[in-house]
């Protein structure tokens, strides 16, 4: 039996956060959940839109951007300024005691600038590791930390991050003093045997089984580096993955990897 | 005697913090400043260069900005992400814990929107309340905290905010539990007798001199809310405000008002 506090930690997608009715149907849903949580969010959207109004141009690599000097600029106005900023002050108004945070910010997450092979994604971080001390300090004080995707180097250079990235690894680290639920939220309801068909949520999927959904062809494209993450994360302790609609994070719906 | 742990509170304009050149000094001697501190920053110069790049004009009324829902949108991510940013990660980089904030963040400043009476300010806020109890904690924990001149009304609203005004109440906030000196840091070397004699310094001032000054003209413009401001603070508990260059933030340096 795990004695540990709850802690549960919610990556929501850049396109839920940055409409307004999704928004507004997210931060009511992330505001019931019970006990300890963290929000990660994205922004790619907005970045794209005010990089364009810039007169810079988005170039994406295999669904990752490209950052460049300008576009690591917006990526810090955006991630950290406008999307961060704007989902702390919704849910300080919800009665949630928000605390935005890049990995900058009291050295939560270091990282490396991705080493150049085939493709130069520019200013990119790869997590080296996560400082959870004060971070779990605050969360015990009842701070809701909201993380943007962006890290540091340590060397004085912001570094833009992968979402995905930054909730699992943070998940791993809090693993230790937390019994920790790790939620990926996207526009479905789960992980699905037809990816056209709702109905068709697979509700619960262990690691042989996903080896032999992929072998199979049932699952396929973003999933599989999604599914390795989760269980990833479980081989490092952390309790349970849900995969699931942005709207359904009461902790039962979408699909559910255990320990 | 004053048992308390000492700390000061640094307040630098938009041009310093904007220039390469003036940030790095400015960093390497907040870098040196021994204790417990806090840096609150402006971004005025950014705010306006963002904003023409993306076709919306600044208005200006007596020295303040006038906030619209686009100009909100754009302090928004040039004082919470853009340069409060670049100011923890390089920070971070000389070893120091910085942690960037804005008063939504773990509501840690309150404030109203200004009421229209002869110029509406648009989303400009009025400080009501500065809640230092978790800012202190950390404080005490090494953390150093970056504050950008952004508030919240507590309804879901980022206010636009004189960053004077945020170091003044944060310093007397802070004034319960810390031996507090107050640096307001700009482009002269204090408050000057000739405005456009360097040598002309007044080391020290106290108030029935501030208002002789006043009273002959010695003392005028922009300086007279920057000490009302100062005597304000050391009548509610700051032990010393220092009006000082941006590179010259020792301790000793500029003009000195004591309790």
């Amino acid at each position: 039996m795990n004695m540990k506090e709850k802690l549960t930690i919610i990556k929501v997608g850049g396109k839920i956060v940055e409409e307004e009715d999704s928004l507004h149907q997210l931060l009511a849903a992330f505001t019931a959940v019970e006990g300890h949580k963290i929000l990660v969010h994205g922004g790619g959207r907005s970045a794209t839109k005010v990089a364009a109004q810039l007169g810079i141009e988005s170039q994406m690599i295999n669904g990752r951007r490209v950052t460049d000097a300008d576009m690591l600029n917006v990526v810090t106005m955006v991630y950290g300024g406008l999307v961060n900023k704007n989902i702390v002050v919704r849910l300080q108004a919800q009665g949630v005691n928000a605390l935005g945070l890049t990995g900058a910010d009291m050295d939560v997450i270091r990282s490396h600038k991705r080493p150049v092979k085939d493709v130069d994604y520019g200013f990119v971080g790869d997590v080296d590791a996560v400082n959870g001390t004060l971070l779990a300090d605050l969360i015990r004080k009842g701070i809701v930390p909201v993380m943007a995707p962006l890290t540091h180097d340590g060397q004085g250079h912001i570094l833009n991050t992968n979402a995905d990235t930054i909730a699992g690894e943070t998940a791993k680290a809090m693993a230790d003093v937390f019994d920790v639920t790790l939620m990926y939220c996207f526009e479905k309801k789960g992980v699905l045997r037809d990816a056209e068909d709702d109905d068709s949520l697979i509700p619960h999927i262990n690691e042989s089984e996903f080896k032999r959904y992929v072998e199979e062809g049932i699952i396929q494209g973003g999933m599989i580096p999604k599914l390795e993450n989760s269980f990833e994360a479980i081989h490092a302790g952390v309790s349970k993955v849900i995969i699931t609609l942005a709207t359904a994070i009461d902790g039962v719906s979408g699909t559910v990897i255990e320990r």
